[in-house]
Order: C-alpha cells, then sequence, then structure tokens
C-alpha cells in the first residue's frame, strides 16, 4: 500500500497538505495543545518557524500524485547551553493511521537527530490518555520522565495529564 | 536597605536596567541556558516577547534615582488547551543578592498568575546545581516533578541535570 512512501525536507509546496494534517489532527481536542479553532495561518507559522527543521512524509497516489501523508519538525528544545537536545512534533493524517508511518517518522527524525548533532530527544507535552502515541514513543527507547499533572483540557476526558518523555541519543 | 522597594510592570524604560541584569547573570554560564555572549538586542527581545507580561522590582538609590534589581515574566507554557499552566523566569541584579528579591519577586509572580487566571505554575529548566534557586522554589511549594539528564552545559562543572517544576495555584 505504502510504495513509494519517502521522507524528506517539507518545501513551500507542501504547505497545504501540511495544514490538511494539522487540521484533522487538532480537530479532535484530544492529542495536542492547539485549539482546534486554530487558522491555517497561525499554524503554519508555528510549524515553518525559523528555528524548526521540517519534514513531510509522502507516497504516491494511484494518479501518480505526491501526496503528504505526515509531517513532523525538528527543533532545540532550549537555547545556548542546553541547545544539544532536540524536541520533535509529528503528526500524520488520519487517513493514513495504521500503516506505520508514525514508527518510520519517529525513526528517521531520531537519525536525522543525530545527524544535526544533537545528543538528546525531549518531547514536552505527550497527552498522558493518547496511548497510542506513548507506547510507539516507549517503543523506540522514549521514557517518562516526568508527568505534569492536568496540564491538558482534553475535549471530551477534561484535565488530563501530559507526560515529559526523553532519551538519550 | 530595601525601603521603597516595588515591583511593577516593565516598560521601555527599564530596558537598559533589565539587559544591565540579565547580562551580568548569564556571564556566569551557570544558573541559566543564554550563550553567556548574547546581545543586547537577542536578549531583550526574548525578554519582551510579545506573548509575556514582563516585570521589574525596584528601588530608589541614595540620590533618588530608581533602580531595577529584578525582573520576571510569566506567559503561558502551552498554547490552546494548555495555556492554564503558567510558565515564569526571574533574575536578580548580583549586586542586590541577599536581600530576599528573589522571594519577593516569586511570591508576587504566583499571587499575579493567579489574578492572570492561570491555575498552575510550571519551570522547564532549573539547573540542579543551583541549590539556592532550587531551594527558593521548593519554599514557595513548586516541586520536582522530572529531571532531564545533563540538560545544561554548565561553564565549569560541565553536563548538568536539569528540573522541571510544577505547582498548583
Amino acid at each position: 500500500m505504502m510504495h513509494g512512501m519517502v521522507i524528506r525536507t517539507a518545501n513551500e509546496c507542501d504547505r497545504d497538505g501540511i495544514w490538511e494534517i494539522i487540521r484533522e489532527v487538532i480537530a479532535g481536542g484530544d492529542t495536542y495543545v492547539f485549539d482546534p479553532g486554530s487558522s491555517r495561518e497561525e499554524m503554519l507559522d508555528y510549524w515553518f518557524s525559523p528555528e524548526k527543521y521540517v519534514y513531510v512524509a509522502s507516497e504516491m497516489s494511484s494518479q501518480e500524485t505526491e501526496v503528504v501523508i505526515g509531517t513532523f519538525w525538528l527543533k532545540a528544545n532550549q537555547p545556548g547551553l542546553g541547545d544539544h537536545v532536540c524536541n520533535a512534533a509529528y503528526m500524520v493524517s488520519p487517513e493514513a493511521h495504521g500503516k506505520g508511518i508514525g514508527r518510520k517518522m519517529a525513526e528517521f527524525s531520531l537519525e536525522e537527530a543525530r545527524r544535526l548533532g544533537f545528543t538528546a530527544m525531549q518531547f514536552n507535552f505527550v497527552v498522558a490518555s493518547n496511548t497510542a502515541a506513548v507506547r510507539l514513543w516507549q517503543s523506540i527507547g522514549m521514557e517518562i520522565i516526568g508527568t505534569i499533572p492536568h496540564a491538558f483540557r482534553h475535549k471530551t476526558l477534561g484535565p488530563t495529564d501530559a507526560y515529559i518523555m526523553f532519551r538519550e541519543l
């Protein structure tokens, strides 16, 4: 199904595809902090802010058109004397779930973070009720190093904990 | 000694005084992630970035001139569905250490964060070797909820842990 899936640096032409994924992912209000009503402009400004390395996963459609099915970014989690620890965020198109795209992006991102010179990876805000994500991160070596009580206002579950996750690279 | 110490919202006229404090505090490379060589412009842009509420502590000098002796800011630690948790950073002029200014700013900031509608406070990066700061935060109710291994490249101690601290408001 995923013949020709590639992961590559994002460019200006990917903005429509990335926004479509962000829009669908944040609509649920269950996995990311962004307000489900956030505009295209504010989300793309955030996703492409200057300090970030942005990537997409894409595949060829049956019409031989490239379709963006996932996106992630890497950046230093702190400036200056803390900039050896990488931070990242990942989103997969809801239509492409179950194909292992999240895992492929995660594995790629660890290699890429190493290549960029980072020596550790930290996630600041993994929603505790998002067990599929937590399990995926744990399977690539990320450990829960802290729990922020009630840090997330989950759309259906209400106040929900968020995890801080970390691994050396 | 500290007659007339006031804590108030910062304004444009405080930029020189704030920069002087930032410059002296980051020079040590032992408590904050900012590169000791950071420029005035980049640090003031950071300190006064639009999403922040910025404050100063000041006192009257013997010449009846107002002198800035401390500064801190408050902001939401996350956007959208996580924006009820406040984040903050504090700096005290090295010449004014030992006068309890850090504690006064900390206590003021908790009240101010409540007034602004925040329901919790989180510090993302407290350098573990900065025991005076850690003790101060613990004394105002902040608890260590996580430790980031070797997250800080301390100028003299080398790789040093950083704490994530949290309390409800």
